[in-house]
C-alpha cells in the first residue's frame, strides 16, 4: 500500500504524493497524483505521466499548469519518478544524463544495474498496481511524457498493445539508438549488443509494426528546443516510421518554443483533451 | 539599462529574465517578466507581482501558471526579487524568515542593514523605471503579492496615492506588527520603536485613511493555510480596519486552499481579471 505523503488542492483537485515499497526498484519510490475528480465517487481513467532527465515525480506536478484541464476533463494524472531512489551504486550520480534521475524506462540487463533499474517493470506492472489501490480509477490507461519521458511513453505504449488506449508525447527522444544520450544510457544499463537495444527504441518498434496500434499519435516539438538541433530528439525518424506502417501520428513543430516545462504548460491540455477523447469511448 | 538574460515562450507570452545594477540595493538584482503582448506594439499595462519569503524572481514565473491570463487579459507582469542579493552580510543567511529572501519590502533603517536593505525604494522607485526602459509599457501600473509579498503590495498601494490602479494580495501578512514574522524583521531591520514600524503595516496604514483609496482590494486566503492558523496573516485585523475607513475589501476564505503556489495558480487568473478591469478604465 502506498503512504499518503502530502495533501494539496488545486482547482478543486487533489494533489497527492505518496511513497511505498518497491520490490521491483529494490527501493522506497515516490509518486504524485493530480486527481481531477476529487470529492467525487466516479472512476475515472488515468493518464500516466513520464518525466525527463533530471525530474523527479514533482516537476509536472509543479511546473506543467495541469490541474484545469484535469478537472475539467475528469481525469487521473500519475506521475511516478524517473529512475530508482536510495539505492546508492558507484557511478549513479556522476551525470545528469546516466544513473539517478535517468532511469530511460527500461529493464537494466548490465551486472551493476540490473538489480534496481527496472524502470520499464516498474511502470508497466508493480506501479500500476499500486495506483489501482490508491485511486478511483476505472481501468482505462494513457500514456504520455517529455523528452527521456517521452521515448518511455512511446516505446511502453508501443510494446503493450491494448493497455493504453492513447499515447502522446512532447519533445521525445524518438530514436535513442541514433542519438548521444540514447547511445550513452543503452551501453551502461544494456550492453554493447544493439539488438537489445531495440526493444527500448520507439522509431525501431514502430518499423516492426504489422498494423498502426493507434488512431493517431500526438506529438509537440518546439522548434526552438537546442537538443532537438543537437540531434538528441529526432522526431523525424519516428514520423517516417509511422508512414511506413500505415500509423497516423500528429507531429507538430511549434514555432518558438523550447524544450521547458514553459512548452509543456502552453500544450498540455491539447494532450489532455486528446487523450480524454480516447478515454472517454 | 536591464541586461536579458533568459527569453522563453509560453502560451504566445515572452517570458524573460533580466539583471540589472541596483544603485538603490548596492548590488546586481534579477527580475522576471511576463509579457502578455509580445509580438505586438501595443503598449500595455503593468501588474507587479511581490512574492514571498524564501522566493526568488523566478518562483512565481514556473509556479503560478499566469501566462494563458496574462496573454488574454493583455498585461504584463513584473517579478523582481524578494531582497538584495549578492551582497553579505553577517546574520543574513541565518533564518529563513530575515534577511536574504526577506527583505518585506521596507527600507531598514538599523545601520548593518540600512545600506542594501532598500527594498521600498526599489519596488517604488528604481524598479518601476528600468521597467519603462525595458518593456513597451502604457504607464497604467496595479500591483498584488503574496504572504510577505501580500504585505508589500498593500503597504506600497496604500502608500502611494495614484500610481497604482489597483492592489490584490494572496494570503497577504495583514498586520505584521502583531505576528511573529514581521515582529522579527520590524525589530531587526527598523529596530525597536513601533512607531517606526506603523509606515510598513498596512492595517495600520488603512487605520490612518481619511478615505477609501481603493473601489475594491481583492485578498484571497485558504481556510487551510497553515500560517493563518498560526497567526501570521491576521486578514481579519485589515478588513476590520477596512470597514472602519469605509474600503471595500473582498476578502475571500477559500475552503481546503493552503499556503502553497498550488491555491495562487487556482485564483491568480481571477487577480489578473480583477487588475486588468481597472487598468483598462
Amino acid at each position: 500500500m502506498a503512504r499518503l505523503l502530502e495533501s494539496k488542492k488545486a482547482f478543486n483537485a487533489e494533489v497527492n504524493q505518496y511513497e511505498h515499497n518497491s520490490p521491483t526498484l529494490g527501493c522506497v519510490m515516490k509518486f504524485s497524483v493530480i486527481n481531477g475528480g476529487s470529492g467525487s465517487d466516479e472512476k475515472l481513467p488515468v493518464i500516466y505521466w513520464l518525466s525527463g532527465l533530471t525530474c523527479s515525480d514533482r516537476n509536472f506536478i509543479e511546473k506543467a499548469g495541469a490541474f484545469r484541464a484535469a478537472v475539467e476533463n475528469r481525469v487521473i494524472i500519475v506521475c511516478p519518478d524517473t529512475s530508482p531512489r536510495g539505492v546508492d551504486i558507484e557511478g549513479d550520480s556522476e551525470s545528469w544524463d546516466f544513473g539517478k534521475g535517468a532511469g530511460f524506462y527500461l529493464n537494466a540487463t548490465q551486472p551493476k544495474w540490473a538489480a534496481n533499474y527496472k524502470m520499464y517493470d516498474y511502470v508497466t506492472n508493480e506501479l500500476m498496481e499500486i495506483i489501482e489501490q490508491t485511486v478511483k480509477t476505472n481501468g482505462k490507461k494513457a500514456i504520455m511524457g517529455h523528452s527521456m519521458g517521452g521515448h518511455g511513453a512511446l516505446t511502453i505504449a508501443l510494446r503493450n498493445p491494448g493497455v493504453y488506449t492513447s499515447v502522446s508525447a512532447f519533445a521525445p527522444i524518438c530514436n535513442p539508438m541514433q542519438c548521444p544520450w540514447g547511445n550513452k544510457a543503452f551501453t551502461g544499463y544494456l550492453g554493447d549488443d544493439q539488438e537489445q537495444w531495440k526493444a527500448y527504441d520507439a522509431t525501431e518498434q514502430m518499423k516492426g509494426m504489422k498494423a498502426a496500434p493507434f488512431d493517431d499519435i500526438l506529438i509537440d516539438v518546439g522548434d526552438k528546443d537546442n537538443f532537438l538541433t543537437a540531434g538528441q530528439l529526432l522526431p523525424e525518424n519516428f514520423k517516417a516510421a509511422c508512414d511506413q506502417v500505415g500509423q497516423k501520428c500528429s507531429l507538430r513543430m511549434q514555432p518558438g518554443y523550447d524544450h521547458s516545462y514553459f512548452f509543456i504548460a502552453t500544450f498540455i491540455e491539447d494532450h489532455i483533451k486528446f487523450h480524454k477523447q480516447r478515454l472517454a469511448n
